[in-house]
């Protein structure tokens, strides 16, 4: 076999046979096939396409290129959820523990966050004294004694597509269906869950930037997990505004708190009672409905905001923080951001907010960055509000003055006003099932 | 400039700029672009195409990326030809001495051959003592004194379509029309001269393998050139079957030096005239009729067989050759390919015959290879002969017995019988001026 025939079967527009992926994705993880071969096989994958047999084959081949994890020791129906990422998600720290309370396990590897904030081992860190790191023996007994542990990840998995991302990033070829779909699902399936409810993000916050592309997506990702032996369901949400109000890292773990606690935004504890509903009833816990209605009472009885502090002590970390959220350490400096001008906020650029929280030193550049736990910005008013000339837009957070500038220039440049108000757009846009 | 901003401008169905292409062959050039995003554009370009204006500037720069020739001090018009390789092709060898004995001067450096056979300069390298390396001042001086001299390349040309013809090589992005137009004419245009006949192959030979793709190269190529300030023509003709009936480089001089005296072949000699008439009436020399007329005459009167002997002479090289043809050196060996059966060829894959040709010596798989200069074949029947069961189909030659039978299973799985004549297909496909 070799790689020059695959590329220009490719390109001529053919379907390429499990051996042929299997070869190419091999040549990917030893190295044997040059990187110039690889960006112009992607590269014709981009204008091509691929069978959604050829997608998983591709994703199946990226899950096999590195270590699996056998979950078969945990007693009990393994459930988790997956965003495709935005601004504000902190949805995993709401809806690990309302699923866990309710008897489902929830044994989470998450990966750092790259770009505007940390991700979900990146917010528990933000908690003093938190452990992201266990041995698997320790994550296994945690998980069947308590339910539920999230921790970063130990080992390689799907080191086809940490490479093919770096060339794929740089050659213009991220933006293809079925690469996106074998990059999300090969890592998770390199993980051992029963059940996955995929959160696939649309608008402006996300990389899917239309409800269209956004629903193909899902519909590629679920096909390929249920040909993998998952039960799998996909939510479409809005990510054309950010999620809650909270962006940055401590700031976003407070507001999951504040949802437990039954004080959550509005949009963020909807979004998180609707995913924690499938992934109940995935797990054969009734009909959606009947597993929301679950989910709620967990909320409601305290016994999700319990499993969050069982899992905090667990792994190390100081759960008076949960009970009051004022000991999260605090950034040095605060800035209000205020409006030039009366009117409705009718637009945001929620990528750009996700930049301003970057900016302010909640993100990482580049892998090698070092995360400001406590920057970030808290939003006073979002899409469809009115705000009067003056008024409080948002407070910024950081421990560098110097940093406020640069954030509130990229903040007001996102915000969009107008006279009328803006209609309201659907938060669940879509499920696919 | 990104490229990262180019190759997505292109994958988008962009037009680059001027900037943008000098930007990247600049990079080409001086190794700071990497492999990768060069395939990635370039397969971009195999699917999005170029405009003729981004085709030009791609073209200049490719020209402009290393040492280009200055002329200026050869009195009189320069005319060149270049043909886009088929098998047999031997035409530089007539159309040069035609030309400069008729006071049109042909400065000639010639590539090496990659592939079935040698190129121009492998060819004359089988004349005894025959010189193809000539310091600059006495390849001038030598134009000036006999009009014609062919020598290898001793500069650099074009460097940056040499990286990018070998990335593309292996990334099949080898059949994309205006990376082709722009690597041969880049390298045509690093010479100086005013008139360029382009004879572009068509058929199974030639890597354009119908005629309506070979008329669009040659259209392209055409405006390049007359974009760079160049008088142009292009030839489209015949390479369904090999031109002559001689492969292989000191049997394709003996067939040129024939045709010079006036008995060679038919279809090889109307080809060498026609090209001579354009590169003459692009020269101001009339009509391509008028000027074809005196092309004849150079061959009758014995005026461009004595050009030949001239520059064999001036090049160090033995004319009592050109005199005697069977003083060449002769292949050690020679091998009858006979007809299993009766009837018409129908058709051949000419490539095949340049292979079979390669597989005795004559050609270089590697550019590294040395060239067995006696070792090819000779045809006896081509497309259209009736052959009997038994009868000589070919003459192989070599050096080496054991490398006859690979050729012949070559060269008759590529010889296709029939019972009827088939239809004759036109030598001179088309003009494009």
């Amino acid at each position: 076999m070799r790689m020059y025939d695959i590329i220009k079967k490719k390109r001529d527009g053919g379907e390429l046979s499990a051996e042929e992926i299997g070869y190419f994705i091999g040549g990917v993880t030893d190295g044997s096939i040059p990187d110039y071969q690889i960006s112009a096989l992607c590269m014709a994958i981009y204008f091509r396409g691929m069978t959604v047999r050829e997608t998983c084959d591709l994703t199946f081949a990226v899950r096999d290129s590195g270590d699996k994890l056998d979950f078969s020791a945990i007693g009990g129906i393994r459930a988790d959820k997956h965003s495709t990422g935005g601004v504000g998600d902190k949805t995993s720290l709401v809806v690990g523990p309302i699923v866990a309370s309710l008897g489902v396990k929830v044994a989470k590897m998450s990966g750092r966050g790259l770009g505007h904030t940390g991700g979900t081992v990146d917010k528990l860190e933000s908690i003093r004294g938190f452990q992201t790191t266990l041995a698997e023996e320790d994550f296994i007994r945690q998980v069947n004694e308590i339910g539920i542990a999230i921790v970063g990840q130990s080992r390689e998995f799907a080191p086809a597509d940490k490479k093919l991302y770096a060339l794929r990033d740089v050659t213009a070829t991220v933006d293809s269906m079925p690469l996106i779909a074998a990059s999300i699902m090969g890592k998770k399936l390199a993980a051992d869950d029963d059940c996955i409810v995929l959160d696939v993000k649309t608008g402006s916050g996300s990389f899917m930037k239309t409800a269209e592309k956004s629903r193909a997506l899902a519909r590629l990702m679920v096909d390929i997990g249920k040909r993998a032996g998952k039960k799998m369901v996909a939510l479409i949400t809005d990510m054309d505004v950010p999620l809650g109000y909270a962006i940055g890292n401590s700031l976003e773990v407070i507001e999951a708190v504040e949802t437990l606690k039954g004080r959550g935004p509005e949009d963020f504890t909807e979004v998180c009672l609707t995913l924690a509903a499938y992934m109940l009833s995935l797990a054969g816990m009734g009909t959606p409905n009947e597993a929301k209605a679950l989910a709620r009472r967990a909320i409601d009885d305290g016994s999700a905001l319990k499993k969050l502090k069982e899992m905090v002590a667990a792994q190390g970390g100081d759960p008076a923080c949960i009970d009051d959220t004022n000991r999260f350490d605090k950034a040095k400096y605060a800035y209000a951001v205020t409006s030039a001008r009366s009117g409705y906020i009718v637009r945001v650029d929620t990528e750009a907010y996700g930049l301003a929280s970057l900016a302010l030193g909640a993100g990482r550049n580049r892998a090698e960055d070092t995360i400001d736990h406590s920057a970030g910005i808290l939003l006073k008013k979002k899409t469809g509000d009115y705000v009067e000339k003056g008024a409080l837009l948002a407070t910024l957070y950081a421990n560098d003055g110097e940093k406020f500038a640069e954030a509130e220039r990229i903040l007001l440049g996102a915000t969009s006003f107008g006279d009328t108000m803006p209609a309201k757009t659907p938060l669940i846009c879509d499920i696919v099932e």
